[in-house]
C-alpha cells in the first residue's frame, strides 16, 4: 500500500498577479507561488488573453504541486477569478480582465492535468468561502464580505453558505448604483458603489478635493498615501477619508436593509484592517442603517486572511467540488 | 370520533385596512373579512395603537373563524405586518404604523384565543411565501418580490426560501439609497428607492413634472390617474411613467447585481400588473443590468395573488410554524 501525498491547490487570478496556495487537509498553507497576470496588451501579439491567463494559472498549479511534492492530478484544484463566472466555468463579465471574457477557463486550466476537474468561481465568493470555513465568519449564518481593491468585490453568506444566485452572478455589490449623477463606471453605468468606496473611489474623492483646493495634489495617484497621512492625523487627508467612510457605510447600510447580516467583513488592499477606516465606518453605519435608533448594527470586522483569502477559498472550493 | 373542521387563518395588517382570509388545506380561500386599521391619531385617546391594532386583528380572526364555522383555537394563525418584526414577534420598525412600534403583537393578538400560537412576519415576506407555495414563484430557487404600494415592500427568495436575515429584517429593498441628493424619506435617510418607485415615488416624479410645467396639476395627488392616463396614451403622463419605470428598473438592476435572481415579481396597488409599467421596466432592465450585453436579464412578472398575497402568505406562515 502506498500512502500518496496530496494537497488542495487554490489559485487566485487577480488583475495584476496570479497567486497559488497549497493547503493541507487541516487548512495549513504548505506552499505558495506567485506569477504576474498576462495583460490585455499581450493580445496584440495574437494570443487570446484567456489562453495566456489559463496557461499562467496552470503553470502556477504545476510549480505549486512540485514545490510540495504532490502530483497535481491527484489533488483538488480550485480557481478564483475577478469577474462573473457562469455555472459551466466560462468567464462572462470581468471589467478588470476584459480580454479573457468568453474563455472556458476551467477547461483551459485543466488541460495540462489530463482534464482533472477544476472548480472555478468569482474571487470574492472564494474569499467568503475561506472566511466561512477557516476565518472570521465561522459559525455565522448571515454575513457579508466586501473586498476593497481597485474595485469592490462582494459576497453574501446566507444561512451559512455563499450566495451564488441563479447563474452564479450574485454578490456584485460594487455595481449597486448609489448616485445617478455620479462618475461613469467601467461597467457601463454611473455612480456605482465602487466609484466611491474602493481604491478607484478614494482616487475620485481625492481628485474632487484637489479640484476644490482642499487637498494637496501629491495625493492624486496614491490612495495608500492618503490613508497613511490620515492615520498620521493630516486634517485634509482625514476629511477625504471621512467622505470615503461615509460612502462605505452608506453602501453597507443599503446591504443591511437588503440582507440583515450579523457581520460585515471588510478586506482588500485599500483598507487592510486600518482603524482610520474601520472606526468612522462603524460610526456612520450606526446612523445610516434603517431603523438605526432601535436596532443594533452588525459588527464590522477585518477579514482574517486578507489577500490570501481568494486562493485559500479557491482551494476549499476545489476540495468541496471534488 | 369527531371530524373537527379547521382552517388556516391569515391576517394582513396594512396601513389602512386589516384583511383576514381563511384557507383550506389545499389553499382555497374559504372566507374573507376586512376592517379598517386603527390610526395613530387614536393614540390621542390614551389607547396604545399597538393594542388597538392587535384587537382589530383578533376581531378579524374571530369573525373569520365564525364565518367558516371553525374554532379559532384549533386553527393555525399567521399575521403579516407592514414593518420589521424581530424573531420574538415584536414590531421594531414600521414607518406606516409608527404608534405600534415596540408592541408584542403576536402575544396581544393571541390573547383572546387562550394564547394559541400566532406566527408573525413582515407583510412582504408573507406575500413571498404565498407566491413561493401557491403562486408565480413555485419551483423557482432565486426570485425577488417587490410590492409597490405607498412605499416598497420587498422579499428575497434564496434557494427556494424567504430570506429573513439575522434578525428577520432582510428584504427592505425600499430603503436602499439610490440618490444622496434625493428627497427625504420617512426612514430618516434621503433618496431611498421607494422615494422614486412606489406610489409616493410616482407622486414625487409627478410633482417635479408639474413644477417644470410639463404635467397638468390634476395629477398631483392621484398616481392611479397618471397610470391610467399613460395607458390611454397621454404623452405627458407617459413621460412621467417612463421616468418611474427607469427608476424601478434601476433599483431592480441593483438587486440583480446583488442577488442574481431568475424571476422578479412585481405586485401592489400602484402597478397591479399594468403593461404600461411592466413593458418599459423590462426594456430598461435589459440595458441597466450589469453585464447586460452578455447576460439575459431575469423575467419580470406580475404577482399571482395581488393584494391577497399578504393574508394568504400569513395563513401559510401560521400553518408552517404550527
Amino acid at each position: 500500500m502506498s500512502s500518496e501525498r496530496t494537497a488542495s491547490l487554490g489559485v487566485d487570478i487577480g488583475g495584476t498577479k496570479v497567486l497559488g496556495l497549497a493547503l493541507s487537509a487541516s487548512g495549513a498553507v504548505l506552499g505558495r507561488v506567485r506569477q504576474p497576470t498576462p495583460q490585455v496588451s499581450d493580445a496584440a501579439q495574437g494570443r487570446p488573453v484567456g489562453t495566456s491567463v489559463a496557461e499562467v494559472a496552470a503553470a502556477v498549479i504545476g510549480e505549486l504541486a512540485e514545490s510540495v511534492g504532490v502530483d497535481p492530478r491527484t489533488c483538488s484544484i480550485g480557481v478564483g477569478v475577478p469577474g462573473i463566472v457562469d455555472r459551466t466555468g466560462t468567464l462572462v463579465f470581468a471589467p478588470n480582465l476584459q480580454g479573457a471574457i468568453g474563455a472556458d477557463l476551467a477547461a483551459l486550466i485543466a488541460r495540462p492535468f489530463e482534464r482533472a476537474p477544476v472548480a472555478i468561481d468569482n474571487d470574492a465568493n472564494c474569499a467568503a468561502l475561506a472566511e466561512v470555513h477557516l476565518g472570521a465568519a465561522r459559525g455565522v449564518d448571515h454575513a457579508l464580505l466586501i473586498t476593497l481593491g481597485t474595485g469592490i468585490g462582494g459576497a453574501a453568506i446566507v444561512n451559512g453558505a455563499v450566495l451564488r444566485g441563479a447563474n452564479g452572478f450574485a454578490g456584485e455589490f460594487g455595481h449597486m448604483m448609489v448616485n445617478p449623477d455620479g462618475p461613469p463606471c467601467p461597467c457601463g453605468s454611473r455612480g456605482c458603489f465602487e466609484r466611491y468606496a474602493s481604491g478607484a473611489g478614494l482616487r475620485h474623492l481625492a481628485a474632487q478635493a484637489i479640484a476644490a483646493g482642499t487637498l494637496d495634489p501629491q495625493f492624486a495617484s496614491a490612495p495608500e498615501l492618503l490613508i497613511s497621512s490620515a492615520t498620521n492625523g493630516d486634517a485634509a487627508a482625514l476629511a477625504v477619508v471621512d467622505q470615503f467612510c461615509w460612502w462605505l457605510a452608506r453602501g453597507i447600510a443599503n446591504l443591511c436593509a437588503i440582507f440583515d447580516p450579523e457581520l460585515v467583513l471588510l478586506g482588500g488592499g485599500v483598507i487592510d484592517g486600518k482603524a482610520v477606516v474601520l472606526e468612522p465606518t462603524r460610526a456612520y453605519l450606526a446612523t445610516e442603517i434603517e431603523g438605526g435608533a432601535r436596532r443594533r448594527p452588525p459588527r464590522i470586522e477585518a477579514t482574517v486572511f486578507g489577500s490570501d483569502a481568494g486562493a485559500i477559498g479557491a482551494a476549499i472550493l476545489g476540495e468541496r467540488q471534488r
